[in-house]
Parts: C-alpha cells; structure tokens; sequence
C-alpha cells in the first residue's frame, strides 16, 4: 500500500524531477522553447529530458515526441513553453499521462483582472483534481543548481558561475529582482541551491517552498523575496518548524513605504499587510527581515560560518583610525554594542601595539599592522578572545600577503577556532587589491572574508538578531500555555458596537481586571449601587448607540454624595436622550472612581492578512503624536508581551521617570496575554477590541473603559435582540 | 610694491609649486625619501625636483643637492622625508632658504602627548615667523592629480588610474581612511583633483584647505573626511562663501556614535563635538553630511551632471516591478517622495506600455523594455517631462544595447536636456553586464549612470537636501538683519546663576515677553504689587541660590486675595530660610498668574566647540521621554528658527493636535531669534541659559521661568558685590 506523502514531499518531483518533458519544444534559437531546452541540457541536468514538439524529430541532438502521451517512461514535470491559450488543454493530457509537476511561465491569468482569474480558476481545478504541483503561473521559473534542473527560460542564470558550497534557498515573488539577486549573490560570492519564482502562486505559493526547503536537508538558510503572504498562518508555523530545525529564514519584504506598498499590492497581486505589523511578526516569528539581496548575502555568509554570535557585544580591530570610527559609528547605528574594553584587557593590548596606536575600542593596530608587522594582529586577538565581555570581533583590513601557510595566520585561526566569538573579516573594497591572499583558508576555518562594500556588519546585525531569536524561541519550548478555550456569548448583542458594561463584562471573564460598576435603571437604584461601591463614583451612560459619552455629555466623574449621584442619574439621561433620541440606553453605569495611575492603552483588530492583531501604547501624545506603539500577532507569547512594553519609548514613564511611581508591568503582561487569548479564542466574532485607558498603579491594573466591536457577518446569523 | 597675498593665496606653493625638493630623498626603494621622489617623477610632476642628500650624487636620473641650501634655483615647497628628531633643524634651513611651504610626513608630534605637542609648537613658531604653509605632520601627503604634484609616501596612490574629469577636491583627517577614498573612488569612477591628508593640523588646519578649494576655479565640489573642525566659525564663514559660488561642501563627519566619538576625540587629538549639534551646524550652514565614502562619489557625480534637482517628487521607471518596489522604499526612507502620478500622466503612458506593466509610480514598463522593446522607455518619459509635479526621474536597469547613435538613446538624450528635470539611471550592479553601451554618450549629456551598489539614490536626497540650501541662501542675502549690539550688564551679578528675577530682567532688556513682577521685600510690598497687577499672582522666592523653588517649598501658586499674600510671603521667607539658611534672598517676587497654555522650552548653552548653540523642545516628557529637541548654532537666522520648530514632532501640539487651540508660532520665532542674539552679543558672560516654560497661546507668549548662568572667569574680573 502507497504511503501517504506530505504536502512538501509531493514537490520533489519539481525539485528533483527524474525525468523532465518540455512542452512547446523549439528549434528556434529565440524561442523560450529552445531556450530552456538548451539551459537543461547545458545546466548538465542529470535526469531524462524529452522535448515535445510535434513538428521536430529531434533538437539539440534530443529525440522530439510529438506529444507527452507519446513519451515512453514516466514525466515528473511538465515544463510549459507554450502561451496562456494552450496551457489548459495540455494540462489535461499531462493529467492522463499522470505527470506529477508542471512550471509554467504564461503570463495572462490573475494578473490581467478578470478573465484571467477564470483561466487561472480552471488551470487550479485540474491540477487540484490530479495532484499536479504547479509554480506559476507568469512565473520566471525553478531552478536546482544540485542536479542541472534548470526550468527557467531566463537564460542569465547559466552566465554566472557557481560556487562550490550550495547550501542557501532562494524563492521570490518577483522573477526578474528574483534572477538580478540571484546573479548578483553569485557574482558576490553566494550560490544559491535552489531558485524559484513562484509567480501567481496559484497551486504552489511562497510558503510551500519554504516548507520544502525546511525539510530539505541540503539547505541550511532559506531566504527570499517577499512582497505580501498569502497565509500568514501557515509562515507562522513554518517560522517555528524552521526555528526548531535552527534553520534560518531570511527574507526581503518589500513594500515599507506608502508607495511602496501602494506599488506591491497591484504587483503580481498578492496581499501587502501593513508594515508595521510585518515587522511585528516577523520578529515574533523569528523571521529575519533584510532590505537588500546584499543582506541576504553577507547574513548568509556569516551563518554558514557555522557559529552563532553570543551577543550584540562587539570589538573592532583596524589598522586605520579613521576606519575604525566610521565602523564603529555603523555598528551602533545598526543597534550592535561597540563596548569600552576592560583595563585588563587594554593593559594586555597595549603591550604589543605600537604607542600611537590605540588600545579602546576601536582598537587601531595602526598601518604598521597590515603593512610591516602583521604579527600585531595576534596578541590583540588573544586578549580580546579571553575576555568574557566580548561577542564579537571585526577586523577591519587584514594582511593581504598572509599565504595559506603562514604561521601567523595559522595561529590566527587556532585562536578563533578555540574561541566562541563570532569572529569576520571586512575588506576595504578595493578592486583586486583587498581580499588577503588566505581567505579561502580562514573561510575554510569558519571565518568569513566580506568586502566592506556589501555591508557585512549589517549581516551580523541580522545574525545577532536571529540568535536571540533562537535562543528565545529555544527557552520557550519549555513553556506551557493555557489551553481552557472560552467562547464569548454574543446571542444578546444588538447592533455591532457593544456597550461599556457588555464589554467589560466580556473582559471580567476573561479575568482582566474592571472597575467595579452596576448598570442602574433607576436614580434610587444608582445611589444604592453608589453606596455599595463607596464614594466617589462615576456615573456614565450604558448604550452601544452612545459610543463617545463626552461628546454627549454623558458621564460624571467624582460624584460625591447619594444626593449628587441623584442629580447626575437625571442630567445624564436627559443629555444621552437629547444627543441621540432614538439611542437604546440599557441603563447608567455606576462606577468606582479610579484613582490617578499611568494610563496606556491595550487594543486589537483584526487584519485581513493576519487575523487579530494585538497593540500596545501609553495613552495620549504617545499615541497620537509619536505613534509610540507595538504591534504582534495574536496569539502572543510572554516574551512577546515583554518585548511590545520593552518596544515603546514611553515605557521610561513605566519604570518612573518624571516622579511617578513604578508602574506594576507584570499586571500589563497580564492583561495583553489575556487579550491576545480573547481575541484569538473568539476570532470570528471580535472585530475590533479598545482597553483605553487600562489605568496602570505600583500594585495592578484596572481597565477604566472598553469597546468591543462585532463582526456584522456573525451578528446577522446569531441576532435575537432583546 | 609686494601686494599682500590673502590666505588661501599663500598655499598656492603647496597645490602648485614651480619646484619641489625631497628633503631625506633615498636611493633606498624601501624608504620613504624614495618612494616619494619616484611618486613625483611617475606622476609627471611639471616642475623641478630636487633630491636633497648629502651622501648621493644622482637618484632616478636626477642630480641631488648635499643641501637645500645648495639648490641653486628659488624652493617652493620642501617634503620632509626625515624622522620627527630631523625635522626641526631642517624647517630652519628652510626658512634661510625662503621656502614658501613644506609637507612633513612625520609622526611623533602632538600625537603623542606633551613631548611631542613641545616639539610641535616650535616647529609652528618658525612656520609662522618665516610664513611658510605647512601641512603635517602626522601626515600622508598632499596630491594634485592635475600638474602630477604626488606628494605622499602611499604609492598606492599611484596603482588607480584616473578619470578626464577632475573637479572634485577632497581633504581628509584620516590618512589612511583618506588615501582608501582616494582609490576607491577613483575605481568607482571618480578622480580627484586634489587629495589633502591635514594630519596634525599644526599650521596649515581642514578649513584653510576648504577654502583654497572655494578659491580654485577648477574644484566644483569639496568633499572630506572630518573628525571635528578645529574651528567652527571660520567654517561656518566657509560654508557661506562656498554657497554663494554653488560649490558644495560634502564631508563625511564621523563619531555619530557613542564609541564613535570617543575614539574620534582620541585620534589625532581633534576636537569630536556633540554630534546632535554637528548636524544641526551641517543643515544650517548648507554643509551636505555623507555618510560613507560611497556617498562621496554619487553625491559628486550626479552634481556634476550640472544640474540641481528642483524639489523631493521623484519618479521612478523600471523594468522590473520587485526592483521598482525596493527602490520606491528606498527613496521614502531616504525623504525623497514617490509621488502618485496626475491622471492625465497616468492615461498617457498607459497609451505606450503594456498592459501587465504599471503606468503608477513606479512606472514598470515589464521586461520588455530592457529586452526587446527599448522604444517603450520614450513616450513615458516624454509624459513625465511634461508634469510639472514631477522633479527627478530616476531609470533603475537600461536598453544595455543602445549604442551611442541609436537614435531611441539620441531621443531620450535630447528630451532630458531640454527639460528642468532631475534624470539619472542606477543601474543594478551585475559585473560585466549592466552597463548601458551608450553610457559615456549619456553621461557627457549630463545623464549620470550609476550603478545601483554606490546607492545613488541616497547621491539624490543629499543633492536635494543641498539644492534646497542653496534656494535657502539666495532668498536669505536679501534679508537684513538686526545689527544693534547689546550688552548686558552683569557688573552687580554675584555667584554664577542669576536670581529668576535678574534673569527675566535681562530677557526684558532683548523685548522677550516675560510676566508682569516686582520682587516684595516686605509683606506689604507684596500685597500692595498684587493688588496693582491683579489675582490671581504667582509668589516665589527670589534667591540665585535657590535654583529649585519647588523643592524649597518657595513658590505659592494661584494666591487670590491680599490676606493669602501675606500668608504666602511669610511660608515662602520661612521655607527658603529653612532650606537653605545662608542664601542671600532678594525678596519675594510677585508675578501675574499665567493661563494654561501650551509649554515650551527655549534654551542656550556655549559648547566648547561651537560657541552659543540654542535648543527648542516642548514641555516635560517629550524633553525627558523622547528627546524631541532641536539645536541650532547661534546666532540663528528665520529659516534656522522656522526649521528648529518644523523639526520636533510635538509640532503636532502646537499646530492644534489634541484639541488644543493652534499656537502662535510667529511669537516663538520671535523668542528663538532674541534668545539667539542675546547669547551672540554676550558670548563672553552667558553659559547657559533657559527659558522653562515659555507659554505660547494663540496670540503670543510669556517666559513664565528664567534660568541664567554667567561665565565664571568673567565674574572674577567684574565682581562687585551689591
């Protein structure tokens, strides 16, 4: 009995094909039916390759077969060089002969509107029905450089040489920055295992080859070009699976700007998601987000060094003053620590550099260092590598004429071999006068040689940044969540705003601390429920139709006595009825009055890529002139919730700057995790959710007012009324 | 009669000499007196050369002198090829001889510490007393690409070959950092005319070099690598000059960072200012700040094109839509705007491409352009020409095939030049194949082709960033500005910080709108200046030293009636008293009692480097929390008050975010140009001085707070006592 494969098992036969057939064949040298024919064979593609084309017996020395029904063995994938009008017919003939994939580069479905969505519908339909896994369509292609399977009819590919180590990923959503990048990272130093644009993503999509590429056991980086996740949920989990397997995930999401984004979002139509909160998931994901193919490059790079930095703490070592600043300058802008050395460790540098060098950080060797006395570079490494404060280490210039043999540089990679630091070179790019003459027997020895111009502090960055993520997701494995799933009650709700006190009675269940409040219908019930609470209280009214009660002047705050909760009961009844007077008033709400604390704001929509999202911020000009807020994706973690506070910059006032008290910051975790769970247990009903303001003291919270908006949707299917 | 020659004048020898003689000239190729005598001769030195060594008879074909003295024809300049104990002995020779100028490479001077700084100083005595221009020591050398005057020991110099266009100069207080520009940029494509390493800045300091460059006619652009400018006001005086002639100033100032500046202050003993304030001196002066060497070569090139972008509304054309969306975020992350295009340019070039491209900004003409229809790059651009929101027009990849008579590439020629329009093309930087072959065509039409790793985009925003300087400066030569000098009076000041009451005197003295007061030396005193300015009144004692009212328990306010005087006189008397027992008190102000407004804060403080510097934030956390000021060095002009208001986001606040009533900006601008001219006039007697809160309303302002600190060494001299 045939095993069951899983959904990235049944890519293999796009990735690893054993026999591939090319539809629309040709023997015009201009023609993409010839071109990606000639880029199989020339890519020295190790399996059986059989041109289709009824017209030719044979091309490039290849049998032709008139049609893929004719071909005698198995195809595993269907290349298809033909045009949108054809693609659909052939796709039923590859069905019968059960080919298992398919690339297909036509332009001339989704992307052209609507008649094209239909031509693309019915290409989905075949292929759902049969099981073919398709890339495309209006695509650039597929390329293996591990086994020759070059299906792109890009023939640039092939003009780069490629590089002994292939163990880097590459899938994109643009096809031709997808090629440039490719040529680019190879021209730079970088080769690429596998290459797919993944075009309209309409049986194959982005995630489906990162998954591939997860379970791959040759490719040990996944990176890519992203423009907007068609199932951020899936990324998400795929992120974890690829953080479980330390298997980082690079990717270039474009889109940053308005026009940016304006512009990605009717590219190749996919979903651009508002940045902020890509930015927000990948770092909850442990996605690393690059800006440019050169990031992917040098992150690459430094981790196929094959060790991970321990910290952001960084030392430079140049042979020039005024490189080591502006080095330095670069790394702490890039949010590296370029820490001052301890005076056991300048006493021990000073010994052996030059008086007019300098041993802080940066520390300069001088040009004596790479010019006359190379050996500098020795006793400065081994200081450093015994201190335990140091991370990192980047020498800037190294001694260019340090053959494979010399014993300085063989003492120089024992010493980092033997040592936990992340340690690199970054070349001043000269043009054939700065690579030193050993690098390929440091980058043997795990320590990668990076001209200065591809930025590879920036990768370090990067790479900083994807250990802590590691290590955070590492101790969180041990952690276990709350699992009892609670479901609100909405059969009561009219209407999609609910009101205050049917808000905060859904926050009460789910444990968020709420003020202490009874809806009175009457003026004498309002002074018994004052009484209860004791003075002072606030009395507002109670109705969804009455979202914004000062603009209606609907609320009293400080109510002294029974006498005056009396007269506000009143007041406020008249008020709510002048404002609005067919609102549905369930009532005035009799509140304890909060006493003054901090007040931030805890909220959560519901985006249409990512679902509920969660947003912190303190009340006020935080928010509104300094946009001063956080994001992540629900559900949240506790490091999540820890890292949305640590996030913002009003946080100083949190910990007690300006004279207030330390705010109980423990409380505010609390509370945005059992957000994040309300939100996430009752996604198809909440769509909108608004603790502004949770009111913030030395010792707890208490949410002084909440909105919660319905989906309409739900409402319609569950409305009973009241 | 000898007509006096101007200083930049007197450094002609040193650019331009008629003779040079190599003092310490080597027969040695491993010395440094060779190598510097070779560096002459290969690079075509047009005027004499004197190899002075007493032990040879001829070096490299050239007759050696035992002396400099020996040299029967006139010295202009003398490069010291000696070590730091020769040079002394040798410079007075110099001086017999009446040598105009010398280089000395030598370290081992002030870099080394009190030794070396007295070995220094004699050597600036005789340069000064015989006038000989001196650049050194602790130098590389000074380099003239256009007469061959190579006066530098780095024979790397040498190994680049240079470019026709020679009119950017360059000055660095790096050497080594200096010397890597150099020959990066010149492989980049970028010469320069002349290379200046200053090194110790003994005699001849960066700014003279700045301004030999301004006077040069053949120097269009002036760029360098500063640590810190020994001078501050002479280069602010520069920055004016180099405006009024359209030469830009574009430096690289390093030590952005913490440990940037820590190792900038230590190296070559320069002087690191605050950076916030470097910045700020930067914008105002029109001085471009660059970040990194790359900069440098875009920033000159594409202002070479002869051209000044009119404005940020940049256009982007590409050929491939994932590039176009990178590079749209590049630009808004970098200020340029991507602007939405009209509907009109919009529907024109949908006309000429094709339909699965993007007539949006950016404009994706598909890969068809670069391929196999190039004439698509025409009708757009035509369209974009013709709209007069758009300013630059940024071309990322090109028909690589066009040949300098294809006449697509003469069309698009032709309609650049006749348009106002910023153009320029990045290309993406693959080795060997994407450069456009009708390049050279293109670039001699003021077209520059850039590729994309340099990040000429960033060449762009700083280009507009000096553009709109320079429209700054022509509008400012048409103000006048106040030219009455005041002086205030501090012969009765005793201790360093003024009293709140003598510091609101001196305020009044410059017209700032302070409160109405009068300091109460008697309980009835006060009653009696209540009842004349009105209640509610402010009290507070009035002592410099008691700087902290509020912590005295010194200051009542909202006093409302002549009986709560009295009250107050008598707490506030006993609490300064019991604060601080020997304070001299003057008395107990009585001041009006301000409405609420919105609060602001204008501050000055003289900074070791540049003198009087002026800070603007808003009130409390945005101070405190965000550190939302700004600084301008003093004395400031309207701009520079207007821009320091633009430049903090509480402006948000001012401009009647949150419901408050719009400010009177007008009025802060007024305060900020008074504050300006009332540290610039007593640059000698004010230290600090705040301004904390400045009340602004909707019609006007008032100084409700005063804090001013006198220069102690000014008080010493003046003490009088009261």
């Amino acid at each position: 009995m045939k095993k069951e494969l899983k959904a990235y098992e049944t890519l293999e036969p796009l990735f690893n094909p054993k026999s591939v057939a090319v539809l629309g064949a040709s023997t015009n040298p201009y023609k993409i039916g010839y071109i990606q024919l000639k880029a199989l064979i020339d890519g020295g593609f190790k399996g059986d390759i059989y041109p289709i084309n009824p017209k030719a017996s044979e091309i490039e020395g290849l049998p032709c077969y008139p049609s893929i029904t004719a071909v005698p063995d198995e195809v595993d994938l269907a290349i298809f060089c033909v045009g949108a009008e054809q693609i659909q017919d052939n796709l039923q003939v590859c069905a019968k002969k059960k080919v298992k994939a398919a690339i297909i580069f036509a332009s001339g479905f989704a992307e052209i509107g609507e008649e094209g969505v239909m031509l693309q519908q019915d290409l989905a339909t075949i292929a759902k029905e049969h099981g073919i896994r398709i890339i495309g369509p209006n695509c650039v292609g597929l390329v293996n450089t591990t086994n020759g399977m070059i299906g792109t009819f890009s023939p640039a590919i092939l003009a780069v040489p490629l590089h002994e180590e292939k163990a880097v990923g590459y899938v994109s959503q643009s096809g031709a920055f997808g090629v440039l990048t490719y040529m680019a990272a190879a021209q730079k130093g970088l080769s690429f295992n596998y290459f797919a644009s993944v075009g309209n993503e309409m049986e194959t999509e982005f995630s489906d080859v990162v998954e591939y590429m997860i379970h791959d056991p040759k490719t040990k980086v996944i990176t890519g070009y992203l423009e907007g996740a068609k199932d951020i949920k899936k990324l998400r989990r795929l992120a974890k699976e690829a953080l479980n397997r330390k298997k980082p995930i690079a990717l270039m999401k474009t889109g940053r700007s308005t026009a940016g984004s304006r512009a990605a979002a009717s590219h190749t139509g996919s979903l651009a998601g508002s940045d902020l909160i890509y930015d927000a998931f990948f770092r909850q994901s442990g996605i690393v987000r690059v800006d440019d193919y050169e990031d992917i490059i040098t992150f690459s790079k430094l981790f196929l060094s094959n060790r991970l930095p321990q910290g952001k703490n960084t030392v430079l070592i140049t042979s020039s003053g005024g490189r080591g600043i502006n080095e330095a300058d670069r790394c702490e802008g890039l949010g590296l620590n370029i820490i001052p050395l301890s005076e056991k460790t300048k006493t021990e540098i000073k010994k052996h550099i030059p008086s007019f060098g300098s041993a802080s950080n940066p520390i300069d060797l001088t040009a004596a260092a790479s010019v006359t006395n190379p050996e500098l570079y020795i006793a400065p490494l081994r200081a450093l590598i015994a201190d335990p404060e140091v991370h990192n280490i980047i020498l800037t210039e190294f001694p260019l004429y340090w053959e494979a043999d010399n014993p300085y540089l063989q003492e120089f990679i024992e010493l980092c071999k033997n040592s936990d630091k992340f340690v690199f070179i970054t070349t001043f790019p000269l043009d054939g006068m700065s690579v030193p003459k050993g690098k390929e027997t440091l980058e043997k020895n795990g320590i990668p040689v990076i001209p200065g111009d591809l930025n590879p502090i920036k990768g370090l960055a990067k790479l900083v940044e994807y250990s802590e993520s590691y290590r955070k997701h590492q101790q969180k494995t041990h952690q276990q969540e709350d699992t009892t799933i609670k479901r609100i009650d909405i059969s009561h709700i009219r209407g999609t705003t609910l009101s205050e006190a049917q808000a905060t009675d859904i926050l009460d269940i789910y444990g968020i601390p709420t003020t202490k409040r009874t809806v009175a219908t009457t003026a004498e019930e309002a002074v018994q429920f004052a009484n209860a609470i004791g003075y002072p209280v606030v009395l507002k009214v109670d109705s969804a139709d009455i979202p914004h009660k000062t603009e209606a002047d609907a609320i009293r705050l400080n109510v002294q006595s029974a006498n005056e909760v009396m007269k506000a009961f009143t007041e406020i009844y008249h008020n709510a009825k002048t404002y609005k007077a067919d609102a549905q008033i369930n009532g005035i709400a009799v509140q304890e009055m909060l006493p003054e604390g901090t007040e931030v704001i805890i909220g959560a929509t519901k985006d249409p890529n990512f679902g509920p999202v969660v947003m912190f911020g303190l009340g006020g000009i935080f928010v509104e002139v300094f946009k001063d807020i956080s994001f992540r994706v629900a559900p949240l973690t506790r490091a999540d919730a820890v890292e949305m506070i640590e996030e913002v910059k009003g946080k100083a006032l949190l910990k007690g700057a300006r004279g207030k008290a330390q705010s109980d910051i423990e409380a505010i975790i609390d509370v945005l995790l059992k957000v994040s769970q309300l939100v996430t247990e009752n996604e198809a009903v909440i769509e909108e959710l608004d603790i502004n303001p949770l009111i913030v003291y030395e010792d707890g919270v208490k949410a002084a007012d909440a909105m919660i908006v319905i989906n309409k949707d739900v409402i319609e299917k569950s409305v009973v009324g009241r």
